[in-house]
């Protein structure tokens, strides 16, 4: 099979925390910033498809731009934007568990007498309290129904691993029986608004990733390649993943920069 | 088929929080001290089967003899005791993640270095906090392991529905890619414990609970009956569970006990 950079590449997803800069740290992974510099000045489209859920979009883009970063707030594709459309799309009242910082995102939505659950990465607030008022909310619905902003198992904060979403879906999911909806990575309809943006079909598409499953699986599944970077929470019995097989592996973001630039056509 | 209480009955199970007293409430459900009085004067042997976890066995027993019940500490089947058994048999060092007011059941286990995670009902103390110290202790392991006190997807606490340990459970195991063991109900190790320590065979002895999948599916598992009060945590939609089916639904515990011992041979 020939290596994943030797086929036409005509544009690149990428994510954002673990690949831009390691989470919790205050500087940009080391060659990333020129990287990204790099890319974009040879005219490959790029977006950065993320499941950033504890500030709102236009908070990340100022931490990026801050670290250096060239990125506009219209490449980025975080899960809140996409969850309030389609909470008014199927006219949906929210309970929100999310982190404060996200919560302007949702500026605009009704959300009284709530009628659903949206969990997002609420981290500290993932309290017993407010795990049970959105367990309450759900089980007083004949149809509970639960949304999750990404489900990720873990990420590493300051060098310690901590609990992502996922958990916490399922530990809701497991409460109500229900099954979650997945707004975010790696559902599908989440990467193909990032590739419908970009204009481009999902083979002719990378996504560069630290999440074995979240980036390169989902990645894989919407027909993209994936190349998992070994930083952010990248561990090193990822490369004999159980289920997910990586088009490839490469040490940083800046790596994966230079292969597609080196062989672009 | 024969009513369940047209069979031979030779002892009897009863879960304790929504069958002797409601959670959160500090009165005896109607009628319930006076049918244990009587089913213990009758001469048939009971045990009290309980997932409890925020309290030593000690305290519960002192609660139940305060609310008036004929109860004596070795009729009553908690999870602590169990679960110390456990580690001490296997040679364990826990990380505890439960209720501070059921540690001291935990008193003589070595919790340096903890090589496994032992989750109880922690309420409050389920916080963000905790969970990812429970999930780092987990993730440093070569094999994680998992223990969980009960795995009840929720109960009822001042007329609340509240998460039980099951979604916690969830949580931590979708968070390391493993699977808990629970100590407990509905593990049959758990109930065959109560059975052995009264001396009869599973399909003489019946299990009266408030929960339609941990009390009674798990009794029916072991071979016993399983009957539901519509107390606790019980919800009408309980009497149509997709796949627990009681051998009998009755108001109350006292309505349980009055049939037992009007059909006793």
């Amino acid at each position: 099979m020939a290596a994943w950079y030797r086929k036409p590449i005509a544009g690149v997803l990428f994510d954002i925390s673990g690949v831009l800069f390691e989470s919790g740290a205050s500087n940009a992974i080391v060659g990333s910033v020129d990287a990204i510099k790099r890319i974009k000045e040879s005219g490959m489209p790029v977006r950065f498809c993320t499941n950033e859920t504890q500030k709102t979009r236009m908070n990340l883009v100022e931490k990026l731009v801050k670290l250096g970063f060239d990125v506009a707030e219209g490449e980025v594709f975080p899960p809140a934007p996409a969850m309030c459309h389609i909470l008014r799309q199927r006219n949906l009242r929210p309970h929100l568990l999310v982190h404060p910082n996200n919560a302007p995102d949702f500026a605009g939505i009704d959300t009284k007498n709530p009628n659903c659950v949206v969990l997002g990465d609420a981290t500290d607030f993932y309290t017993y309290e407010n795990l049970n008022k959105a367990f309450q909310v759900l089980v007083s619905q004949d149809k509970p129904l639960l949304f999750a902003m990404g489900a990720g198992r873990f990420y590493k904060e300051n060098d310690k691993l901590c609990l992502d979403v996922g958990p916490f879906m399922k530990a809701l999911e497991f409460a109500c029986d229900v099954k979650a909806e997945i707004v975010g990575k790696p559902s599908a309809a989440f990467f193909n608004t990032a590739l419908a943006d970009m204009g481009l079909p999902a083979e002719k598409v990378m996504m560069v990733g630290d999440d074995i499953v979240s980036d390169v699986g989902g990645a894989q599944a919407c027909g993209m390649r994936g190349v998992q970077v070994r930083t952010g929470k990248f561990r090193p019995q990822d490369e004999n993943h159980p289920t997910v097989k990586a088009d490839g592996y490469v040490d940083n973001l800046a790596a994966a920069v230079d292969l597609i630039l080196k062989h672009r056509s």
